[in-house]
This record gives structure tokens, C-alpha cells and sequence, in this order.
């Protein structure tokens, strides 16, 4: 599976509708038929593998996504879309031979771009799914050459289709933890109990084009000096704050107009900050615009938030972290409730659906990476953990009394 | 002219060897041949307008170039081609209305590639020429998209040529300011006695990739911090010299991967340092390396020097000056010496032919944008020093005695 979009670091490079998602998109389209699944792609092109024990019945979706960070690390999503095949198939089996049928059906899912690499925001196709995204929006995203998600997925040989994905009961997804605690501690199987939430802004600073050479440093509104000195405190705001309550980083941003000779007239970036709760990226918000003053006095530059994209933090359902734990100690893997700093598209479902989070640790919490690494044995350990919860779920074991 | 490569707010957009120079450089060839000029063009595309008194005998130059930055103003560079071709028209008129012909023969030229936001590094045309770069290497440089030099002028219709330029007696070259100094204090016509010196450097910073939300703040090695701290820092030297004796700027960044949610692993960077003496860059270079070092151990980043390019401070010759002096006193216009801190084609020039340069004011200095200003009756004084120059020069002023 990482051959498709290999990179030479050792990793794979599948950013969301490129040539290689489609390559892998059809890869797996091709394994879920092998493993008797029927495939389905909705209008944002989320591709599903449905099984049907009872026609009507509500179904307990598994997966993640395919699509990848540029560079990146072969488990990243990867994993769990293969880990959910492989946890649905040992349940249809065992159904099979023992000649049973579970509560609900069963499907198995790739969401569309979960990175927001290529097309902002990351998630999109489990948050058209569960509405917190308009569909035709999504569609209309373009990625910094002007191509739409409707044209890119358009040249796709699984691109959007046109299935309406039938009511859900559950909707459990497994993935590599991509931080340090798991892997420092030595825990086979994070339960994860809550997620961090995030404030992203995307911010244009405003400067005025000059001559780099001839311009009077005191004329210059310089727009990259203006968002060098955003950067910085953006990054500086995590001194106001207990060790590693906040995370902030701003990783993207594109100069105007670019030239070795001409003063930049305009920095378009994005900030994006987290913490366990919303009043903290509240606090640090307003420690920012305080200083966001008195850069644009310094460098005479102005900036313009222009828009900004949430997710709240909040706790998974309690019945279905226990479910994981329960699961750990029958099988005998070391365990842990952890929480996940990262969007994940179980942070979107969570909110429509009852739905189940686990980790598998990532080496030294490398990810984004080509040298992001989980063990097999990890990796086996966690599908035994997910085919025994989403038995369960199968069975009803999250269904409201 | 400007209506070639306009753009909507009021300037001209002609980057060296796009459609838009093409056609202004078609125009020109067109202007020339009307006004009897042997049209040439030489391997790495300058275009040459000759007009021969006297066979074997070498040339006085005039002219600058018709490329432009992003977003650019009317004036820089394309006033000081036109007036060229005008007041080599005028002394042709002159000796062939007199019967006379002067010591020299005379030619105009429209450098290729003076601005580099394109193709670095800048004054390409006349850097060849000169020798101080080599053809082959200019040919084969790169946009950001990867096309060459050598592609590009391909695809002109007026590209590269196979003339060789005869030999040279002396250059003259006029332009705008584009400082406000002039236009602050009312003159007319300024003759340059010297220019500043360059430094630019080519930087990378090395990071390494990681996850915005789930990575530990002090697990990071985030290259855009550490480009941010030292965009800052460039800018900051400026306090350790007397005000305004020393210009810096940061104004081309490129960043990767350049994705929201992947934090940067390389940050590519131009540092472009100016001062009237080589001693001052020399000592800014220091200050700056030191703080370097402070800024990789702050953020865990390493600053590569990757390139350098350099032009050196240094006097216009003398009796040049003398000439733009004697012909303004003689036209009656107002003048002064000044220095450029900009580079000019005749900053590469003047070190292998006696090279004369002249100013003419930019309103409030403005520059490199599409607000950039002088006034026809500004122009048109400056086209008849420029006159009175060049007749005097193809008599032999500058010869060697």
C-alpha cells in the first residue's frame, strides 16, 4: 500500500485528489470488493465498503482516511482505513460460520481529504458528512493553483458519486497516536477520552510595495517584516501558559509579490492554536491581538483576519472508551485513557454519532513525516482491540436504551 | 508604451522574457527600425539599435531596460531606453543636418533581465556583457517554476541572437531615482558620483516536518520560526548604524511544505543588505552571523548560507559627472550630485567602459509599484541633458587622453 506514492525519505506523498490518492483510492476500492464489500462514494467522494447483515438496519461504520500530508508517513490514516477493512471482515466471518447476524450492519470508510493540505479545511469529507460543512462550498474549495474539489476529483477514476450513506448506529476509528506519551510510556492501546480544541485564522498582513534597495527604511510598510513579527508571537504566546497547555504554529504562509527586489505588499498565513479548553485559545487570542497592535505600529503594516475555522474540544462517549479499556483487558494489552491534540475525523463524528477513538503509538511521537513508524506488532495489537469493540458496537453495545 | 503589460492599478507588470516583455521588446525593435537603427540581439538577449557613422569605430552606448518587477511602475527602466533611442535620434539629425560626423559611432540598448524577481540575479544583461557572469550560466537559471532562462528567451520572438556588440567607447544610462531626494528638494537632474555596494545572500533554514497540533512545543525544530526570528534580526541591524546608512530586507521567502497543518521542515530565503562602503556590510554581515547563532539554538533550526552576490560601492568617473554638471548648467536646469542605492545596468557597466549616469526625480520616491511617478516636463529635461551628454561623448569627451 505505501509503494503507491512512495517518497524517497522512506514515506508516501498522497495529498487529497492527486493522481496517487486516486491510485490508492482504487487500490482499496479493489480490496474491498476482494473482501466482499459493496463500494459506494457520496458527493464529496468519502468511498465506503458496505456489508448488509439486515437490509434497513442502522450500520457501525470503521476507518480513516488515505489521503496524506506532503512527505509524509505511511500510518497516518492509512492504518486505520486498513485496520477497520481487515476488524469488518473478521466480524462478517465469524457471523458467517457461526451463522449469527449482529444489531446493525456493517461499512468500512476512506473520508475525503481529512489533511487540508491541498484544499483547507482538513476533515472535509466527514464534515460535509455530518453537516458541519456545506457541500457545494466544499466542492467550490480550491487549492493554491485555482484547481476545485469538484474539478480534482472530477479527473478521478473514484472520484464523487452519488450514494446517500444509510443512517448510522456507531462509528469506531483507530490511529497512530502521532504524539510521544504512548510510545514514552510503553502503552499498547490509548482510549482516547477527550480531544484538544482548535482555533485556526487565517490572517493577511498589509504592506506596501518599495524598492528593497533605494526605499528609506523609515518609508517602508514592509509586509513580510509585519508577519516575521506575527510568527514570532504566535509562538511566543505559549510563555503565558503552563508547559504545553498551548500549541501554536503557523507553517503556511504566502508572500506578493515574491521578488528578491520588491518590499512585500501583502503576507497571507495561517495560525493555528490549540489547548484543552476553548477559554484558554480564548485568553490567547486576546494576548495576541495586543500584540498584533503594536506590531502593525512598528512595521506600519495592517492585519486583517479574514476567516477561521473551529473545532470544540469536548470528551468521547464515556460507554465507549470503556468499551476500549474492556476490550485492552480481555486481550491483555497495556492500556491508557489519553486524549488526542490532533483532528481526527472521529472528532467531527463524535458530535452526530457515538463513536470510539483509539491510538497505537507512534515512535518518539514522529508524524507529519516520513520517518513517522508504528510496529507491526502495535499496529496487529490494535486491529484485535478495534475488531473486538466494533463487534460490539455491532451488536449494540452503544445503542441510546 | 505602458499600455503593454498594464495592470489595473495604473503601473505595468513585464517580467524579463514573458509574453508582456516580448511585446514591449517587439515594440521597441518596431521604434528603433522607424528611426533608422540596425537592430541586433546578442546571445543572452540584450537588444541593441546601432546606427554606424564611421565603420570600425566604436560606440557610444545609451539605453537601460524595459523589463519590469510585479506590479511595477511606467517609468524605471523603460525612460531611460526611450530617451536613449530619442537622444541618439537627435544627434543623428544633427551631424546629418551639418554634414558632420562625430568621433564615435552611437547605439541604444535595452538590457535583458535588470530586475531578477524573475530570473536571479539581477542586471543579467549587462552582467554578461561586462563578463561578470557567464553566458552559459545566465542561460541556464531557473524560474520558480523551473523554466530557464534559455527556454524563455526561446520562446520570444525576439529572444537570444548571435551579434556581437562592437567595442565600446563610453555608456550612458538615465533613470529614475527612485529614492526622494530629488523630489524633496526640487532638482531637476542628478548626476551620480557613486553607488552603494549589495550584499545578497541566498539562506535556507533547515527544520524538520512534524504536526502542528500533537507535536510538543519543545520537540520542535519549526524552520518558519526560525526564518521569522531572523527576518526580524536582518531588519533589526539597522540600529546598529547611524539612521538610514544601512538598508535590509527580506522580501522573497519560500517555505516547505508550505501546508497548514505540517510544520515547515525548510524555509528559502533572500537577505539583501546595502551601504555606501563594502566596511559597513562587512560589519552588518558580523552582527548578523552572530545573532544567528542565538536564533538557531532558540529554535533548534540551522541557517545555511547557500549564495552570495555581491556588487561593490565606487565613484562614476569624475569627468562624467563633470558632463552631466556642465550640460545642466548649460540647459539651465537645477542639479546636484547624488549617489544611487539602487543597482543600474551602468553600476555594471561603469567598471569596464567609462559609464555615465543620470537621474531625474521620483515623486515622494516611490518605487517598484504601480503609484511609481516623475512628470513629462521632468522627462523631458532629463532628455535633454542626456542629449548634450551623449553628442559630447560621441565627440570624445570621455576618451582616454
Amino acid at each position: 500500500m505505501s509503494e503507491i506514492g512512495a517518497t524517497a525519505g522512506g514515506g508516501v506523498e498522497r495529498q487529497a485528489a492527486t493522481a496517487e490518492d486516486g491510485e490508492v483510492r482504487t487500490w482499496f476500492r479493489d480490496l474491498l470488493a476482494e473482501h466482499g464489500f459493496d463500494v459506494r462514494l457520496d458527493a464529496i467522494g468519502n468511498l465506503f465498503g458496505i456489508h448488509e447483515f439486515t437490509p434497513g438496519a442502522p450500520y457501525v461504520l470503521l476507518g480513516s482516511h488515505l489521503d496524506s500530508q506532503p512527505l509524509a508517513g505511511r500510518y497516518d490514516g492509512a492504518y486505520g482505513v486498513l485496520a477497520g477493512l481487515h476488524a469488518a471482515s473478521r466480524i462478517v466471518a465469524r457471523h458467517r460460520d457461526a451463522g449469527t447476524v449482529p444489531t446493525h450492519n456493517l461499512a468500512v470508510v476512506d473520508w475525503f481529504n481529512e489533511e487540508g493540505c491541498r484544499f483547507k479545511p482538513s476533515m472535509m469529507g466527514s464534515g460535509v458528512h455530518t453537516g458541519k460543512l456545506v457541500l457545494g462550498a466544499a466542492l467550490d474549495t480550491a487549492d493554491p493553483r485555482g484547481v476545485t474539489v469538484r474539478e480534482a476529483l472530477a479527473r478521478l477514476e473514484l472520484g464523487a458519486g452519488a450514494s446517500e450513506i444509510p443512517a448510522l448506529a456507531a462509528y469506531a476509528e483507530i490511529h497512530i497516536e502521532q504524539g510521544p506519551s504512548m510510545s514514552e510510556q510503553g502503552i499498547a492501546i490509548g482510549a482516547v477520552a477527550s480531544t484538544w480544541c482548535a482555533h485556526k485564522y487565517e490572517v493577511v498582513v498589509h504592506g506596501e510595495q518599495g524598492h528593497t534597495g533605494s526605499m528609506r527604511m523609515a518609508d517602508r510598510k514592509d509586509a513580510l517584516l509585519g508577519a516575521a513579527h506575527l510568527v514570532v508571537a504566535v509562538n511566543e504566546l505559549v510563555r503565558e501558559f503552563p508547559i504545553e497547555a498551548l500549541h501554536t504554529t503557523v507553517s503556511e504562509l504566502y508572500v506578493e509579490p515574491n521578488s528578491p527586489v520588491t518590499i512585500a505588499r501583502e503576507v497571507r498565513m495561517l495560525i493555528d492554536l490549540r489547548a484543552e479548553t476553548t477559554a484558554e485559545l480564548e485568553r490567547a487570542f486576546a494576548l495576541l491581538t495586543e500584540r498584533i497592535g503594536a506590531i502593525e505600529e512598528a512595521t506600519r503594516t495592517r492585519v486583517e483576519f479574514v476567516s477561521s475555522s473551529v473545532w470544540g474540544a469536548g470528551p468521547f462517549v464515556e460507554r465507549g472508551v470503556r468499551l476500549v479499556e474492556e476490550a485492552s483487558e480481555a486481550l491483555g494489552f497495556s492500556h491508557a485513557r489519553v486524549k488526542t491534540l490532533a483532528g481526527h475525523d472521529a472528532t467531527n463524528v463524535k458530535d452526530v454519532v457515538p463513536t470510539v477513538l483509539m491510538f497505537v503509538p507512534s515512535e518518539d511521537g514522529i508524524s507529519h513525516n516520513e520517518r513517522e513508524h508504528t510496529t507491526d506488532t502495535a499496529m496487529l495489537a490494535g486491529l484485535d482491540v478495534l475488531t473486538h469493540v466494533a463487534a460490539r458496537l455491532a451488536d449494540g453495545a452503544l445503542d441510546r436504551p
